[in-house]
């Protein structure tokens, strides 16, 4: 039965490299764009090649995911992303009070009942950190300040998106919000992040020291990688995104005078599965809800491109406030626009509690797509303007930098291996 | 609901390097043997941790399988191969045989009704290769010659297998052997593999060529990947093994001038996925069918304790017979001894078309356990006589050798690189 399977991911690595190449040769765009375009054809919307639904699939694009923030883990550096922890708290903070005010605004000036406003808010304050990541990866730039604090930024919002959506799931169903249960899911999501560092930055170079000297094949990138799915693990067990896990474990990694032996073995590994994530984000959108020529397509058009608005200003403004250069300011803002899988959770948990109505969901779904389909070109065009560029994609000569990535980053290394 | 997942692979691959690490260092066995033996420890014979019948999990160890033979067909030489080709087909042919006799002879002398003897004899002629080829990597012994006879002999036992399954397959449900269906089968078999080599030695360069100028991450990986799982696809379609169809990329893509540029890619994904093949193929054994305290249990030994003899005595003939130095013999007739897989879906096909009884079957699936346990151990400590690893495991070094192997198997290079 696992026939049409092989098949299917095929299909997704095939449709991954051609959208990819497309869009980074002739229009000029991040890979991960074409990615998501040609899993939007091979998908549920058009040519339906590959079952989105399909949980063996999902299970894959899920370690896409995984080892997609474990490797912009293993190219941070943990302590400047402390360093630049006031910033990245103060941009998470103001991405989920602005589209949160803005969004209930929204919903209530057209006369939504108030817990249906409650929801639409919420839905519009997480940040989905994948594409971010994949376009800085792309441009090369993950060791930025600005992509440091949109890094950290998406952790802290994943926190506070943890607490929101307890609070949200108590309102659903009972109509109270449970205090209780939001204390105890906080505390269980610092405690996990507070104990993986101090006890994995410990812990994991007498780890990796005895892995160096096992005598079987790849002993060192096996325990890297089963390091890496038990905090995937702990930190879906506390409820956070196992990708918040896979970070963590990149940037505990990542200090190890090991990270040499086993960085370009991930690599590998990402540069087959990170592509079906996104494919796979892409074809399990369902363009169908919003085809213009039907009446609820319509009406789900114009309310999502209102919300979808409010999103964008919502999270851009937070990064504009913060004391950064201007270009770099623009960077964040625009690097926390993506609402991802995150937003799609808060709808369904909403639509299955029977607290927001289809027309809802299918306008929470639409600014998901847009801000998705949005991000990569944006932030494309003001990282090549900002400063942040400079040394690694000057100007127009940006694709050469982009074509060389069959060898490590090392421009990322010398902050890393050096330190630890 | 994926959460689990993630966890029970993070158990697969720990499972899979501590078994690995104490059969190598301490038992002085091949990797292989620890990882299956450490499979039924955490599979659904004792701490159930792993989900042994869990479909995604399933997938994974397809992939492995799939990458596994991509990996040792890239090692090999498709011309080399043909060389031993009457070698190869003798063995296939000897060890299709004497197996099927001797089971059918087993069964009748038990006084088993005579379709059931011909479902026994069937049952045994199958071979498994994965045990064999990693045996073969983990020694480092792939480019030697009688790894390529039973690598060729284990291809056309693959298209034998599949004549005799459609035979059986026939009988089980109309009680009559199509000779059309049978003919039919057999032709698409070889079709698709003359075609495959034929047009993929043409096509590959051209292909590569293309994926090599590509500007995204990894492209000449990817069609690599690609390429194999078409052929795997491929081979299914006309009812082979997938892996046939990933040994026949390989073979292919090895004689290509880009092999340099992406085999060390695909032996690190190999690295990961392989060992959870074998730990899934240790997890999905129940091993309660053969308690010997239960009368059931005992009956299945002894039963299957014959057909075991009989099973080893079939192969091991058809090896010995090959013109060749006594030692290599061995070698090539142990080698063909695993049953895995193959010899399990004859038996599950005979048992769901009631043709034989679930002692019987518990008896089939007691061979093909035994013979799994036993290859690993039996071909190391003979491949070690033999003058098979001379060069690359000589005596009591051998552990040098092995641990050694983050490398690429340079010493398979130049037979592939230069004469492409």
């Amino acid at each position: 039965m696992n026939e049409h399977l092989l098949w299917q991911i095929a299909i997704m690595l095939a449709a991954a490299k051609i959208g990819g190449e497309v869009c980074e040769r002739w229009l000029k765009q991040p890979a991960v764009l074409g990615e998501i375009v040609c899993g939007v054809i091979v998908g549920q919307s058009a040519c339906h090649w590959v079952q989105a639904e399909n949980l063996s699939l999902g299970l894959l694009a899920e370690i896409g995911a995984v080892l997609l923030l474990f490797e912009v883990g293993l190219e941070s550096d943990i302590e400047e992303l402390f360093r630049v922890g006031s910033a990245a708290l103060w941009v998470a903070c103001m991405g989920v009070i602005l589209p949160f005010v803005m969004g209930w605004m929204v919903a209530n000036a057209l006369h939504y009942p108030p817990i249906q406003c409650l929801f639409v808010g919420a839905a519009l304050t997480a940040t989905s950190v994948g594409i971010t990541a994949r376009v800085f990866s792309d441009l090369r730039a993950l060791h930025t300040r600005e992509a440091r604090v949109v890094l950290g930024a998406a952790v802290a919002d994943d926190v506070i998106g943890l607490i929101i959506l307890a609070a949200m799931s108590g309102l659903a169903v009972t109509r109270v919000v449970s205090w209780l249960a939001i204390g105890k899911l906080t505390a269980l999501a610092v405690l996990f992040l507070v104990g993986a560092i101090v006890i994995g930055l410990r812990a994991t170079p007498i780890l990796l020291h005895w892995a160096k000297k096992m005598r079987t094949r790849a002993g060192i990138s096996s325990v890297a990688v089963i390091f890496c799915l038990v905090l995937a693990t702990l930190a879906e067990t506390v409820q956070l995104a196992p990708i918040v896990g896979a970070f963590a474990a990149g940037l505990i990694l990542a200090k190890t005078e090991h990270k040499v032996h086993f960085e370009h073995k991930i690599k590998s590994i990402a540069d087959i599965f990170v592509p079906i994530f996104f494919v796979m984000m892409g074809a399990r959108m369902n363009m169908q809800m919003f085809n213009p020529m039907t009446a609820p397509g319509r009406a789900t058009l114009a309310l999502g491109g209102l919300l979808f608005i409010v999103a964008i200003i919502g999270k851009v403004v937070g990064g504009l406030t913060v004391p950064m250069r201007i270009a770099k300011r623009w960077t964040i803002g625009v690097g926390m626009i993506p609402r991802g899988e995150v937003g799609l959770i808060f709808a369904s948990i909403g639509l299955s509690a029977k607290v927001i109505d289809s027309a809802m969901y299918a306008a929470i779904i639409l600014v998901v797509i847009l801000t998705t389909f949005i991000t990569p070109p944006l932030l494309r065009s003001i990282a090549a303007r900002s400063g942040a560029d400079e040394e690694t994609v000057p100007g127009t000569a940006s694709e050469n930098a982009l074509h060389t990535t069959e060898e490590p980053h090392i421009e990322a290394l010398p902050n890393t291996t050096v330190s630890s």
